[in-house]
């Protein structure tokens, strides 16, 4: 068995696993925004019967995972291991959608970043003979982390406009050793960075510098340039973020002008939608990976993704013990094509 | 590559990665108990010069995992993936110890259940080609755990019988590709089971089932007998979990008397140590694979052992809304030889 590493931390895949199928579904203030068409499934209410959020957004999980298995053409059976996580305390919402899937298990915590992490690991656990069906999935609900990680919105409280809005929506993506993609090729993981920001409503800016990190690690290791990807996008740094990182990477030598973007500046429109400095969460870019670049890529409008989610992982407890905010972020390659 | 997976969901690794290096630090209370030989280091208080039991906790494991990479004659540099988690929300314990470290990091959640997580991720990462060196660590602290799950300490709330006590100390792991031994030879991931208990002071009946359906597919998988091993060992079930697993075993055909004890009922006295029930907490079966297994068996001692930790994935929040607790357990083989 060779060594698969290349560089510092990038993993190059020998056997780069397909992806079979994905899934989407979003809640209604998602539904409505510039990536609607997207979606393969908007909800009219964002409890969707439920007593709880919480106990919605485990519904919406595993209604999504169910869906991805059944786009795969597979049923429960077939699947080796679900790879997933969210940022409810305890990754409730995965535990328990879990427990109505009743297949193997392996949770996950990256917070926003869970949609790459789970990724990762699926990929590389394909690619090390480690199964042969593997979901690779992540929610989140606005209700749900807006109570749990700043108010009650019983609360009404005025949000910053550094704050950003959680995505509610979960999406799921099946991954295979067969397949005729696209294709996991490029892994990079990542490193925990700590800029000290400790406002827990400016994540935009406390998430950049682990995604300009896991960015310049990719292209130093792999060789590439960003013009080799036709899409760079990040998880959910939302405007402020992503203008961050623009400004930043111009700065390290990388020009990411008109490559560069990232899923929480894409999912609302900030202004009709009030979302002030964008989508966030990990749905956010479980959505738009699992909707809008998946199937711009089956189009054929971009052959090569980077995809960085990224993840602040703080918890209110520990912010109010003055600690500041560390972030991480994890990339996969996307490729039409097996490389 | 051929797929690894043998049965219904056991990996047989190809390449069974070697424990390198491990280490493994405990409070007070576990280090006046009747393993406490065997741990590398108990500290005189639980807080070690640090302002809050989370920031203490999150000490424990980065000191942890330093000790464990020096004690494999390695440097930080040398480690490819950190892989850790605990039961603090959004596992701030490992985010926070991973900050400190500064090296690729891969958050898991899997409540008590992270040691073996870790063990069997880090294990067929290695197998697979995914890296050299790879930390496996988890974390648990007594009055982190208590006031986030149960009540706060000032209460001085009485404790049911079938309580547990959390244990305070973190394990850590080094797997290689190469190295003289122990390896990890079979891994088998759990599923989520759900026998409906909603006492979050009966945890040991809550996961008992998580662990004899672990058990139980692993022997079927492998085609081993219990015999096959020298020791068999679940997470923390702690006394009253032990007795059902030993019993539903027994009912399920598999004899395991005199081969099979629990983490959580040998770390404590329960006469003379007040513990009830028995240990729990993701450090139980983390220092006591890392302490007392590891020693033994490089004594001679055992030389094939079944380590199968077990967590429960509920959160306060969700079992105040009524829902019951979750279990999972993962399970690992760890032998003297290659085989």
């Amino acid at each position: 068995m060779s060594l698969k590493k290349i560089g510092e931390r990038t993993f190059k895949l020998n056997n780069p696993p397909s992806i079979l199928g994905n899934y989407s579904i979003v809640g209604p203030k998602e539904g409505d925004g510039p990536l609607k068409d997207y979606f393969d499934e908007i909800l009219e209410d964002d409890l969707w019967g439920e007593e709880s959020f919480e106990k919605a957004e485990t519904k919406i999980q595993e209604q999504t995972i169910r869906a991805a298995i059944e786009n795969a053409n597979l049923s429960l059976s077939d699947i080796d291991l679900l790879l997933s996580g969210d940022l409810l305390n305890q990754i409730v919402a995965s535990g328990y959608s879990a427990r109505g899937l009743s297949i193997p298990f392996i949770g996950l915590y990256g917070a926003c970043s869970t949609m790459t992490e789970s990724l990762a690991v699926g990929a590389m656990f394909i690619d090390g003979g480690f199964g042969d069906k593997i979901v690779c999935a992540t929610s989140s609900h606005f209700s749900s982390a807006e109570r749990q990680f700043r108010f009650p919105l019983e609360y009404a409280s005025q949000r910053k406009f550094s704050a950003q809005w959680t995505v509610t929506g979960s999406g799921a993506t099946i991954l295979s050793a067969a397949g005729e993609g696209p294709f996991i090729t490029y892994v990079t993981p990542g490193k925990i960075v700590d800029p000290g920001i400790k406002d827990a409503s400016n994540m935009g800016a406390a998430m950049a510098p682990a995604a300009i990190d896991t960015l310049i690690s990719h292209f130093k290791d792999t060789g590439f340039e960003p013009s080799d990807y036709d899409l760079i996008i990040t998880g959910d740094l939302g405007i402020i973020g992503k203008s961050i990182v623009m400004d930043m990477m111009k700065e390290e030598g990388y020009d990411l002008e008109g490559i560069f973007t990232d899923c929480g500046a894409e999912i609302f429109d900030p202004y009709k939608q009030d979302t002030h400095a964008g989508g966030s969460g990990c749905g956010c870019s479980a959505v738009v990976f699992n909707g809008y670049i998946l199937k711009e890529m089956k189009k054929g409008r971009f052959k090569r993704v980077l995809l960085a989610a990224t993840g602040a992982l703080h918890s209110p407890l520990i912010t109010q013990q003055g600690e500041s905010i560390p972030s991480i972020s994890h990339a996969v390659t996307i490729d039409i094509n097996r490389i």
